[in-house]
Order: structure tokens, then C-alpha cells, then sequence
């Protein structure tokens, strides 16, 4: 998370506003928080340039949670759903929504291990499937949709988790977005779900009312309490990133930070990172050393110059540097030097 | 929360012991989170005193995805659940568990607008229940159960959400018990679900993997990524508690809190509250003005004087005072005080 909205929060934590209290002691219905929230959902359409035709729902459970209560909501009687899998998270969805759903895998990235987004006119589509679902970063891959996929009249759906803020995107493409706070927008324990009015309505009978759409935005997501310092702190992210240009000027700093890093990574042979050019990720980094026998070496000697969380997911190991809004320039330049100088030393 | 709490988590906000990063941008499967995972789970467990034939579970949505997740993890095969209604959450758990099964109500208290506890002999129980359900505490009504259930064989669930951890319980009583933290636990955003071990299992196949207690038991509650920074609250309260001589010593302020604002209540005859002596809670006091007229005045008053959030639930209007753990007895006496001047200025 970004340090400015750290130390803001820090201040504020005791007592907010002069108000005697925490945010997290005030009554969800009370004036405070409900200005808190409606607040951060304004800034979050202002960033994404959210038509007013989407309804914004700040829920629980994280991206999981919403590997359910997609198909619960959208299914709407249908029985099939298009997913594309390039990955790990596109591996839980298609799982997931095989409990409700006959699901299509319309494409898949598996034959070369995951490193690559498969181009959409090789994509098997089902006629009749209720929506279609994309992971469009994965994070333990580091694979990013170069493209907005085109689906007609079947609404798109994507899991935007691990990039969402990242890069303007136009929303009026998507049926529902959805992303766990936890990379770019907050803490842990909030997900952001972005859905197109005229897909409310029509959950299975068993959806849980905290998981049905209809239900929360017609309690501005506040069926019950919400988790209010979370969302608090997503409305200061959301004016951190207001106040640095709003999405085109953080993808600026983005799109260098992440040029740094792969121009390094393609300039030497001692690392390597396996991703088809173009599906590159701005967000996450794999990158693996040439002798893995020096993986333990490489991390703790990160460690020690404060370069921490580089170990990769433990499902593909090797590295993994996170790059996210909130990492500056500055730690990627110095992420550089240390894997430059490990090198000299070790190759 | 309390205010010791409050301040250590802001002075530990930026940088926690040190680590270089804040609580919540640990990754959840780094040593420094599971650390504090563990401990929280420890101490509650010395808290409460745990049975080891019981897990510990810290999930996601509230109480109120606890509505649907009982019933989709405790039919197991089952048609119908027995509920005591003793108010308003109880009406929530019965039309949340009418989507899954067959509700019977053994047992309501509406027909004296829920101001007591139905006496057990009474309850009329179904021979075929999958569980019994009550919430232990009203927190709208004012109702605290003055007993626990014996309901033999048939597992018995609790909401205990808002008064959890305010008094010793006998867990090994129950089957389930769950609890939102944002009462006597910690910020909104996280629900504790203590499950007997044998009841794991045989959740119904549409469960979403987060709220299925078997899945996240087996993955210690990170089947995703948990609410860290609500969870590292938590556990900073379980240590506050610990030191205060656990809920033994917290029951004996409890109770003196109650005792005083009641004693109150009943001297005069300008405030009322409506519940049966044996029946009324020590964490939620409702009351009610001779003149409702004077509502308004009362809250102003309040305010100023720094009493606030004593707005009854808008479903019973009034006033209630929520004297949860983390309100010092200083603040019932700073409350007794000005409704004793209120009384005075306005009888």
C-alpha cells in the first residue's frame, strides 16, 4: 500500500476527524461512514469512468467469494459458462463454477504452461453460455490480457484482482469486474465488484443475500456492516490516485516500471522470465535464476537489503517481484542492482 | 475497541516490529502473518477454553453469511432446522434458512414484541432437526439468554455476536458458534466460527469454497486471502483481555456496568426499558424516553457531550446503549450522569 496513505491512516486510527472516534468504532449507518463510503465509491467511478448504468458493490470474501457468486448471480437459469484458463485463478473458477454450471474451457494456455494469453480467434465459444470469463492478470503466472476480449451480446466477465487501477479500461465492455482490495486498492478483506444493472436480479434461490448483487446494491452494500476500515482505506487509495493523475498517470509510471524491470531481465541470461512478450504482466514479475540451487542465496541476500516478498507462488516457485501501484521507481531500480550484482557474484 | 488497542495498532500501522511493512501488506503466508494468525487462534482458545476437538475458524461476510453457511454445512441430508425467535436476528436466520430447508420455530418471543427469553420447557422441538439455532444475544432488543439450551443430541448453533467473549461460556454445549468481530472482537470485516470437528463435512454441494467449514478448516481459514489486518486486531484484543484476568475479570465489569445503568433505569420512571429482569443483556441496553418527543433533545445533548451512537436500531427507534467490553465503567457513569440532568431539566 502506498506509505502516504499508511501515514494517513496511522494519524487518523485513534481518532478520525476530531470526530473521538476510530473509523473503526463508527456505526456503519452513521453520517461519518456513510459519507466515508459513498465518498470512496465516487472516486472509484471517477477513476474507472464507471458508467452510470454499473452498480458498485464493496463486499467480503475476496475474489473467492466471487468465483460462487458469479454464477449464482449470472447464470439466470442457463447451464453453461465460457471460461478461458490461463492459469492458476482461472483454474479455481472453472472449479468453482462447475457446482452450478456445465463449464467451457474456450481456451487454454496449459500447453505451454501458462505463459501466454490465448488469441481470441482460436477461442471454442458455446452458443448459449450465460457469460464468459477471463482472468485478465494472473498473478502467479504473470500473464496480462493485452486485449479487451470482444464477446457480442454474452456479457464479459472479468477477474481483475491483481491489476485493477492499474490502467484506464473501458468498463462499458464488461458485464462484471471484480478484484480483491488486497493489490491495489486496500487491505485485505474487501472485494470490489462492478456489475451492469440489467444483469440484477435472477440469483439461485441459494445464493447467499450476501453474495446476491440485487440485495447488496440495493443496500448500497450494506446488507450488513460492512468491513468499514477497509473500505476507508480504499477511499484513500482512491484519492492517492486521484491526486497522481488518476489512471493514465499511474499506468505511466507503470508501463516504466515495468520496462525497467524485463529490459534487465531480457538484457543477460543468468535470469529469465518465460512470458510470450506481448502477455507480459505490468503487475507481476516471474522471473527464475539459471541454477535454481541459488534460489535460497538470492532471497536471503534480498532480504537483507529490505528486498522482501520475491519468493514465487509456492505452486510454480522460482521469483516473483509484485509490482504494484504502490511500488515506486525507486524499488524496482534497486530490485535491479541487487539481482545485477548477484549475478556478477554468482554467474 | 479499546483504546490501548487503538493506539498500539496505530503506532505499529507503517511498520510492524520493525518488519519494514504494515500488517497489511504481509503476505498471508509469510512467517511474520501466520505468526500472528497462530497466536490470535492460541488466545482465544485460552480464552474461551477450547475444547482441541474443536476448530477455530476466521472467515469472511459477517454473521450474516454465517445465516446461510449453517444450514449449507450442518443439514448434511437434513430437511429442517429448529430456531428460537427472540428478535430481529433471529428473523434473519429463519428467512435465511428457509432457502435451504424446512424452518421450524420452536419457540418466539413476538408475542410480547420480544422483550424475553422463551422458557425451554416450552419450546416445541421437531424430532428431525439438522441443528437447533439461537442467537444468545439480542443485539436490538436488549435479550441476553440467562441459560444455555440443553438440547441433547441435536447439535445446537449460536449467533453469539454480540456479546461473544464478554462472559465465560461452555463451548463443549455447543455444536457451532459464530460471532461477527465488530462488538467484542475487532473491526467489521471478520466472523469467528468455532465447529465442532464432527460436524465437519458433507457440506451441500452448491457451498461456496469460502464458507464451506471443512475446506477452510483444512486450510487454517487461507483457502484465500484472509482479512489480515482485522485478523492481527482481533488478536491484539485476545491479548487485552488476556491481561484484564480473561473473561472472568471482563464479566465482572460487565456485570457492575450493567447493574449500574439498570439500577438507573428502574429508579425513576422518565427512561424504561421493556425486557424482563432475567432476560436483559449486559452488552445492549435499550430504552425509551416517557415523551418521545424528546428523542432529539436527548441525542443533542448527548452528542455534545461526546455520548454518541445511542440512536435505537431504526427497526425499534428509541435509544440503546451498547456497553460492549471495551466501554469503560467511566462511560456508564458519564451516561447515568447526564440522563439524570436530562431528567431533571425536562420531567
Amino acid at each position: 500500500m502506498p506509505v502516504e496513505v499508511l501515514e494517513k491512516a496511522k494519524w487518523e486510527l485513534v481518532n478520525w476527524h476530531q470526530a473521538g472516534m476510530s473509523v473503526m468504532e463508527m456505526s456503519h449507518r452513521g453520517k461519518e461512514f456513510v459519507a466515508i463510503a459513498a465518498e470512496a465509491e465516487a472516486d472509484l467511478r471517477k477513476l474507472l469512468a464507471i458508467p452510470a448504468s454499473y452498480k458498485v458493490l464493496f463486499l467480503q470474501g475476496g475474489a473467492t467469494a466471487q468465483f460462487a457468486a458469479v454464477p449464482m448471480n449470472l447464470l439466470r437459469g442457463g447451464k453453461v459458462i465460457d471460461v478461458v484458463n490461463t492459469g492458476v485463478w482461472s483454474q479455481k473458477v472453472i472449479a468453482e463454477g462447475r457446482k452450478f454450471a456445465q463449464v467451457n474451457v474456450v481456451a487454454s494456455s496449459e500447453d505451454r504452461n501458462f505463459t501466454y494469453v490465448p488469441k481470441q480467434p482460436a477461442w471454442k465459444r458455446s452458443s448459449d453460455a450465460a457469460y464468459l470469463h477471463v482472468c485478465t492478470n494472473e498473478t502467479i503466472g504473470g500473464v496480462e490480457f493485452p486485449f479487451t476480449p470482444d464477446t457480442g451480446a454474452t456479457p464479459l466477465v472479468a477477474d481483475m484482482s491483481s491489476h485493477i487501477l492499474s490502467r484506464p479500461i473501458d468498463v462499458s465492455r464488461f458485464g462484471v469486474i471484480y478484484a480483491g482490495a488486497q493489490k491495489n486498492i486496500g487491505p485485505a478483506g474487501l472485494v470490489v465488484v462492478i456489475v451492469r444493472e440489467d444483469l440484477l436480479g435472477g440469483a439461485m434461490k441459494e445464493t447467499p443475500d450476501v453474495l446476491n448483487y440485487a440485495i447488496q446494491a440495493k443496500n448500497d452494500s450494506m446488507l450488513n456492516t460492512p468491513p468499514t476500515f477497509s473500505l476507508y482505506l480504499a477511499g484513500l487509495t482512491f484519492k492517492w490516485l486521484l491526486e497522481r493523475g488518476g489512471l493514465a498517470g499511474i499506468e505511466r509510471a507503470n508501463i516504466a516500471k515495468a520496462k525497467r524491470l524485463y529490459a534487465y531481465l531480457d538484457s543477460q541470461d543468468f535470469y529469465a522470465n518465460p512470458v510470450a512478450k506481448e502477455d507480459r504482466s505490468r503487475m507481476n514479475v516471474p522471473f527464475t535464476l539459471r541454477d535454481p540451487a541459488l534460489d535460497a542465496a538470492f532471497l536471503e541476500g534480498a532480504e537483507a537489503r529490505g528486498l522482501s516478498q520475491l519468493k514465487g507462488h509456492r505452486s510454480v516457485g522460482g521469483m516473483r517481484a509484485s509490482i504494484y501501484n504502490a511500488m515506486p521507481s525507486e524499488g524496482v531500480e534497486a530490485l535491479v542492482e541487487y539481482m545485477e550484482e548477484f549475478r556478477r557474484k554468482r554467474a
